[in-house]
């Protein structure tokens, strides 16, 4: 069982309270990774078109690194209905230009006081990535607009509750406007600087607040400062044989700070829980004071909870500096898997009965059938259509004797990690329910792959756009009785647009089920458009997302599962609350925050929002 | 499996929205149970001690309603060490006098217009019973103490959200102040009317809004009004094949929107979750409008959530009006069990080891030899010591073969629910846990009437009143490694106040753990005095409970696990959180309240607060 990786203490160690001591890792050891500024990810990996019209991932960091991927360019061609020229590259003008920083001499000098010289910045590079997360409006902003109008004045990098306290208490009497940053992998446009914001705009980067300060084996807590990264995370706590369990797609660059702020779910919440589970207690800096508490019992009532405020804040009332989590023992045993299904509804309702039977995973999620060939052209070696979930044999198993469609088949990929008996458990309800559903074993490599998919896919957006072609993705939660519709209608519904707009060739859409609660699951769209020809491509795209957007909220989706809201899904609010509740909101954020420090204008309680 | 019990909608299904429509249940039917005014529980169960010195609970409520229990006296006298004559009974004086309420003619005039006349009161005793909890402060007061100063000055009882709006909305027009009341339970003191408000008081009862509004059976969701009685809530779902799970010591009695404001807790959490865990949605009418949203995804991040506001709010923000929480289908298999330790500390090492293992069964408790003991002596037959939990025989065994002893014995009680497959793994590891920390199984018809015992017990406090007793429970949680540090330091602290005092006799004092967590457990500490020839008794015991909390707090314990603050505990919460974090509660209510409308003065909220 469990306590194979902690030490149980034992009847009489609980009760004298000998217990063993906290654990004090040493600061995490840098790893080398350099981000990218002007593309998602690390510097050292990139997609790019060989001139035999292969797809190569440059680096060694992810599975698919290396070798020739053959199948992507034509799959997209065909999907797309555009024609891909490896010759025509529309490569980004990065860095673009940006204004003067605005400075406030007063509170500069505070500051120089307050911080060492290097732990202040005004690079414009610098400024310049701490004002934008990952939006497909963000990014090609950065890399075609040729220019930003506004972007923070200064970058300064606390390494202490007492400065970031501080610094909010200057803020606050200078009227300077500050700004959280963890990992700026948000997509929700909530680090963008309102346009408006005349005051000077100070981004606090908790880059250097990024130690884990104690684990507590016996309890099974850690306290974990805000800037940590999700990979170091994962790398410290490995050590000493724990997982705090989050695990967003965003892991590699994310924090726990940003986790909070945006009320982050990570892909194996169904073990571990959503970050709202994970956290026991945090520390925030507001401009009405800290909010802190002197223990960490592990669930209480004491009245409304202000430490809760903070999950979905958005940077707009303080900022996080630590937190408190639980730790879990790394699985003794960890599985992947992968089933297929003739079509999306059969992987349905096969979540559907994995969900009621108690017998979800740690991850459980399914591909549509735009997705599943996808993972198809990023195999190596070119095998034509099925090529990456299955073997020759296999492929014609499952076309010729089974009858499956090539072209309505759907994925699931199954991540199971706990004991040897849970996983057994939870194998055992899966294979008879995929059998009910029509389900054919995908193999456990093919589920590792799909799940590993990932990160690597992350990195498509960006190269792609140098092919003129605009990819996001989006997501939501709903109902279960409402999930297949909801797909149907946002696909459907974008088709429509697309085809209204006469854009060029087809609209690319595709989405996943990532995650599944007792009551409903989270929908993750993929949707590219080609912009061959197309002016203000991003604002077109940005249109049409809207109205995926307005069809998901008229199909019972949710604004936001865990993206957020930020600015960009801002003008839906007022449609998925009550009045009574953005005027809630507003009194809260102008009790708590009255001179608007934390003024980046997201959520509704902004007092300003970017014209 | 769970499909048992709720229909699965097949693939075809899921794609194509034809699913099984909401039910609509009818309007719960009055079970014919009466509550008592001046005790805890229903008119028809009392304790009463007979002429033979044996106790018989009246009624045929609870399995213990009936047969002569003639160990239960003795055992007192001997624990308290004070002799108790059945013929000297302290009767309550009950009802005490009253003020007459206080009127405000403008407002009543306009209620006259909302609600029926039969719908509004200013009955003596419906007043008197609507402006208390269960404290003992507050059950000695009713009963001994012949006057009460301040008590509500009307309660009105409206049947729908618009009665509930337009009540916040006359109230804040009219500077009333409105008090939320559910069942009434509460062991905070937050229905007490602070001491020095002048305005006029009006209890919103919800008891008329309790109607299950619907059950979706395929997303496993229910709408209820927050009137709705936790065992009506229970009797209807189980109608239709499912529970919402959450089964709190007061069921019986306490209502949803209760459970809400209170941030309650549920025996059987380890399966179906606190009340947050629960709730998915609610709708609330504060003077800043009504907190509601359009759908109920199953989890999203759609920025600050106002919703999570009115946990733990204890009618300072407003009302609660009904919630969406979700269903569980009925278990396929409930089992209890009992495991006997040698002592107090082997329990807490299976508890511990349990929880480690996620093994832990819907319920799992350990109480202490105290109330171990009390267990046995709650006995029809006499056996001695050891007759409730075992027979002869099995005394014998564990006594004479097995060398347990009976003062320092300890008794867990399991309570399983699950599918055959789910609660045959936990019955597994709980073997193999219990064998190595030295425990011998106790048997599952014990399990059943520990678990059981709980709703008998809670007559108990108000029966020993009448025999110069005082009696009440009060909770914590704590992380593991100081749980029996906490306990232990509790029970010595207590121990030498009592005697510092020249209290008479000797203080009772026992736990129990009701909770575990992965990172600690929750505690119920029961502690009672002798208070014959006693001064202000009440006060004493306050007093008491009081420095118990300063040691609990001292011991790493939290301030409520789930009893909350009301005004019982208000004094430590500058203890346990950050003067930031009293501020921004205070801004928060302020902002959302700025009339004080919700003027019952409970959490740090309170603008006022009892004199």
């Amino acid at each position: 069982m469990s306590t194979t990786f902690a030490r149980t203490p034992s009847g009489t160690e609980l009760a004298a309270g000998t217990l063993p001591d906290r654990i004090v890792p040493p600061a995490p050891e840098h790893d080398g990774a350099v981000e990218s500024l002007s593309a998602w990810g690390f510097q050292d990996t990139a997609f790019e078109v060989l001139p035999n019209r292969s797809v190569r991932m440059t680096g060694s960091r992810y599975d698919l690194s290396g070798p020739e991927l053959p199948a992507i360019v034509p799959w997209v061609e065909e999907q797309i209905g555009i024609e891909i020229d490896p010759a025509q590259v529309n490569l980004p003008s990065y860095p673009p230009a940006i204004p003067e920083p605005r400075t406030h001499d007063a509170f500069l000098a505070e500051v120089a006081g307050l911080l060492p010289a290097e732990a202040i910045t005004s690079d414009a590079e610098v400024r310049l990535r701490h004002g934008h997360g990952h939006t497909q409006e963000e990014m090609y902003a950065i890399r075609y607009r040729g220019t930003i109008a506004r972007v923070p004045d200064l970058v300064v990098f606390p390494t202490s509750q007492e400065h970031v306290e501080q610094l909010v208490e200057l803020a606050a009497r200078h009227g300077v406007v500050l700004v959280p940053y963890g990992g700026g992998t948000n997509v929700s446009g909530a680090l963008r600087v309102p346009a408006g914001e005349e005051r000077m705009v100070v981004v606090v980067s908790l880059a250097r607040m990024n130690r884990i300060l104690w684990i507590d084996p016996t309890n099974r807590m850690a306290c974990i400062e805000a800037g940590a990264v999700g990979r170091d995370i994962v790398a410290q706590l490995a050590g000493y044989g724990y997982t705090m369990g989050h695990e967003p797609d965003s892991i590699e660059l994310s924090t726990l700070g940003g986790w909070i702020a945006t009320h982050a779910s990570g892909m194996k919440k169904n073990r571990y829980g959503n970050i709202e589970d994970i956290v026991l207690e945090l520390t925030a800096v507001t401009p009405h004071g800290v909010l802190s508490q002197a223990s960490t019992p592990p669930r209480e009532s004491i009245g409304v909870d202000s430490r809760r405020w903070m999950f979905g804040s958005e940077g707009t009332l303080g900022i996080v500096t630590q937190a408190v989590v639980k730790l879990f023992p790394l699985p003794q045993v960890q599985e992947y898997d992968a089933v297929i299904f003739p079509d999306f509804e059969h992987g349905m309702a096969f979540m559907y009965d994995m969900q009621r039977a108690n017998a979800a995973p740690a991850s459980l999620r399914l591909m549509d059938n735009v997705q599943f060939q996808l993972g198809q052209t990023l195999k190596p070696v070119s095998e034509g259509g099925l090529g990456a979930m299955m073997s020759s044999f296999e492929k014609y198993f499952v076309t010729k004797v089974k009858g499956f469609e090539v072209n309505s088949m759907a994925a699931c990929t199954l991540v199971y990690e706990g004991t040897k008996e849970e996983v057994a458990a939870q194998k055992r309800v899966a294979k008879r329910l995929a059998k009910r559903h029509k389900g054919l074993g995908g193999g456990s490599s093919n589920g590792e792959r799909g799940y590993q998919l990932t990160f690597a896919i992350a990195y498509l957006r960006d190269f792609v756009m140098q092919y003129d072609i605009l990819a996001e993705s989006f997501e939501t939660s709903v109902p279960w009785s409402q999930a297949s519709d909801l797909c149907a209608n946002v696909k459907r519904r974008l088709t429509e647009e697309h085809a209204k707009r006469g854009l060029p060739g087809n609209p690319f859409i595709s989405c996943r089920v990532t995650q599944v609660y007792e009551t409903g699951v989270c929908i993750y769209f993929y949707f590219a458009i080609s912009y061959k020809g197309v002016e203000r491509p991003s604002e077109v795209y940005t249109e049409l997302e809207h109205i995926a957007r307005d069809e998901i909220l008229r199909s019972g989706g949710s604004l936001s599962h865990h993206h957020g809201i930020g600015k960009h899904r801002q003008e839906f609010l007022p449609r998925v609350v009550s009045e009574g509740t953005l005027a809630s909101v507003s009194a809260v954020k102008r009790a708590l925050d009255p001179n608007d420090v934390f003024g980046i204008g997201n959520l509704h309680a902004a007092q300003t929002v970017e014209g």
